[in-house]
């Protein structure tokens, strides 16, 4: 299914219009319908068309964003919730009008526990954001999704990144959630508790449903000690598969890696070019370990040798942060690097999850198919956890350039389900994935639109996303 | 609210009658309404009273139990899942008479995935008989809640145990299930990715839902390498105050401890007496390390020189197997020693969990609580979690004394909540924690009850348990 066959959703314009007139009423220079602000608010980062909303509100505290879901909800007006605008899915668009909730005044730190490793904040404080809050403190947040996002867009998609191998993906790292409902009403999901088994876990009901079950308000999340020692480096490999081998005996072998990402030959060269690097043109494993001192040389070591009987090697690597951030600078600038691969093009970002023992497999059916179609498309993975990413770079107003590029996503979902993995392993499925929830899910996708329904009845929360009609 | 004060769930004495007909039809042999057999299968190991089910079926497959829950589903007839029985909290229990299914004849590994560190098994397998059926692979499945409890009984329960400081509960083991949902129909929840954005999370919403959403027939488990090395030990402390500082001071410098399990002077004296051993009366901290031969030596010394910094010690440690069982053996036969305590008497055992910045002060009341109760109730927990369990050994023929026992419960619950924690850790709400879950979740169990309302509209799964009515 193309992002052009989704169902559009109906537009209730004269409950629009009145609600843009009890908000403004009610918030204020906290509210506004200027034209370029709510375009900024469907704006998104993919070649998906912009859905812009009606107005934009901008609240405090919870209890603004009860006021204006129930305000929305009595005129049956969809709410949208907004953080950074940094999903790559459409999420934040807006198919049937109504009104963005941006969360960016809301980004206190409510609570500091360094002792029970946890901290409370609200949604739209970024995840830099609280690392920089914490910087006296030992500990940090570790998800790392990449973008600047909000604590509450990642509690939202379900976002995980490079080191969810280690320190697990939102679903892991958040205790308990306090949202505001479709009904308005206020619920806190959970406790302070590391562990619960009281009831439905609301908490992970509401992770990932994409501001269609409830509108995050603030979290509270697990904190981790800064590991006394990093050590990290890049390690080239002959073949995809070679590099994957040596990625599943490095999980099998229980080496605790923070980060195992794979760039592939053309991203590779992309970075070596971008970066001015002297690495080989070839796949790569890009490392890191955290740990003891000792740990984390004995991690090192441990992996060089699996590489090496893998015919990966050398790996290069250091405990020295200046140096590991010059070995890991190429990695981190992967995206800038791929858009010079076409200058001028949009670039789709494009990510499947399959089982590690299918990893080399479906990238090298994945390479073949990007070659057979002709497309610019590098790969970067979160190999430890089987995740992958393709960056189709394309000309976004060319029609049949998109069309391949949809047909290209189609094979590529295809391809990770029928090896019993997900069309999206952190992206989340906004509208882009829309058509292929139900080939994944199948009867499941049933019992998610009973519990939409149940949790959300008029439909308001983020109508058009998540689930196909 | 005492046991006594839950509402009866109206028995539908036609329907029963009909649908023990169909079954025995059906299912010959495989389905009894034999009164012993219906008895062991409300059985519970706590003082909670017998509610006996009318039949119990004994299915073979996924379709079978489909055809059980479709056929119960048509007459208005209650089905209750039945593992090996383990649960605490009257989770078995058929308020409403019934049909117990029981799982014991679906144990088949269906599939061990060794590269991909996961295997799929039917619920009916338990978790001793699963690592028995992996001996040779060199992975194991860590969940451990003390009994050999099932895996789909497990995960129904989100179960913990000892170690899930290191590897987490059910809710972070399992990569996806299969259940049959109230209509009849069969749902798979995921993938055997290791993680995934697409959609609801159906998986925890199952896990911890105790029979009442869906009964679970299979699981896809994640694994785990067996440790290179394991070191263990014992380390006495003057009080648990102190005991617990070094629990915090532990998990805050990142030391990956396997188990770290606290035990009261009360528990230490019963685990002393019994298993005749030659330790100070007092608390006590068993811990266990895992990973290489280098680690888990410099886990042990690091954690040796914080128990010092807290007025612990000496640490007993070591790598030598036998040296750690015997050094553990007592904690391990810590249940037995406590009925030791008070010869023939039922024994209570309740959990809950608390920040751990709260734990010593949680347990100092507890203990406080129990010596002007007049209780013999000593105290194990799973520290690192903030996790600990409360054994009350009373006669349960003894009106006054189970009522003074009961409030007892509601002081411990209402105190875990007053800082912060949860009603219950692992254990689960079943019937006995019923009366705690308004308190702790609030608003949440409204929604938890629309999502119930949607997904099991006629009341058939489980009735009586979880939610308050």
């Amino acid at each position: 299914m193309a992002l052009s066959d989704l169902k559009p959703v109906e537009r209730n314009a004269a409950g629009v219009e009145i609600v843009l007139g009890v908000l403004k009423q009610r918030l204020g220079d906290r509210f506004s319908t200027n034209r370029s602000l709510c375009e900024q608010h469907a704006h998104t980062t993919t070649y998906i068309p912009m859905q812009t909303p009606d107005g934009v509100a901008f609240p405090d505290t919870a209890e603004d964003v009860q006021d204006i879901v129930r305000i929305c909800g009595t005129y049956r007006v969809p709410v949208i919730a907004f953080g950074a605008g940094t999903s790559l899915e459409g999420h934040v668009n807006a198919p049937g009008g109504g009104v963005a909730i941006d969360t960016s005044r809301m980004k206190r730190v409510l609570a500091v526990n360094a002792d029970d490793l946890d901290c409370t904040v609200e949604a739209g404080l970024t995840r830099e954001e609280l690392n920089q809050h914490l910087r006296d403190t030992g500990l940090f947040f570790p998800i790392d999704p990449g973008a600047n996002a909000t604590l509450g867009g990642m509690a939202a998609t379900r976002a995980s990144g490079t080191n969810a191998v280690r320190y697990g993906t939102m679903k892991d790292n958040v205790l308990s959630l306090t949202a505001v409902m479709a009904d308005g009403s206020i619920v806190t999901t959970g406790r302070r508790a590391r562990k619960s088994s009281a009831g439905y876990d609301l908490t992970r009901l509401l992770i990932g449903s994409e501001g269609t079950l409830g509108i995050i308000v603030s979290l509270t999340l697990k904190l981790h000690g800064i590991p006394q020692a990093i050590s990290g480096g890049v390690c080239p490999f002959l073949s995809v598969e070679q590099a994957c081998r040596a990625v599943i005996a490095t999980i099998q072998m229980g080496i605790p890696v923070a980060r195992i990402e794979l760039v592939n030959a053309l991203q590779m060269r992309a970075m070596i070019n971008y970066s001015k690097l002297d690495y080989p043109e070839g796949p790569c494993l890009f490392l890191e370990f955290h740990g003891s001192d000792a740990a984390v040389a004995e991690q090192a070591e441990s992996f060089g040798d699996i590489a090496a009987e893998y015919g990966g090697g050398p790996f290069l690597w250091t405990s020295v942060a200046e140096e590991r951030s010059r070995l890991w600078k190429a990695r981190h600038d992967a995206y800038w690097a791929s858009m010079e691969l076409r200058p001028g093009a949009r670039a789709l970002s494009t990510d499947v999850c399959v089982p590690i023992s299918r990893l080399a497999e479906c990238i090298a059916e994945t390479e073949s198919d990007i070659a057979e179609t002709g497309l610019i498309a590098p790969i970067v993975g979160h190999v430890g956890d089987g995740n992958f990413h393709v960056l189709a770079l394309m000309d976004a107003a060319d029609h049949s350039e998109v069309a391949r590029v949809e047909a290209f996503v189609a094979r590529l979902n295809a391809r990770a389900l029928r090896m019993d993995g997900t069309c999206t392993g952190e992206h989340g499925v906004g509208q882009g994935k829309i058509g292929f929830l139900e080939q994944e899910n199948g009867r499941g996708v049933h019992f998610m639109r009973l519990i939409k329904q149940a949790l959300d009845p008029q439909g308001i929360l983020n109508p058009g996303k998540i689930l196909p009609d």
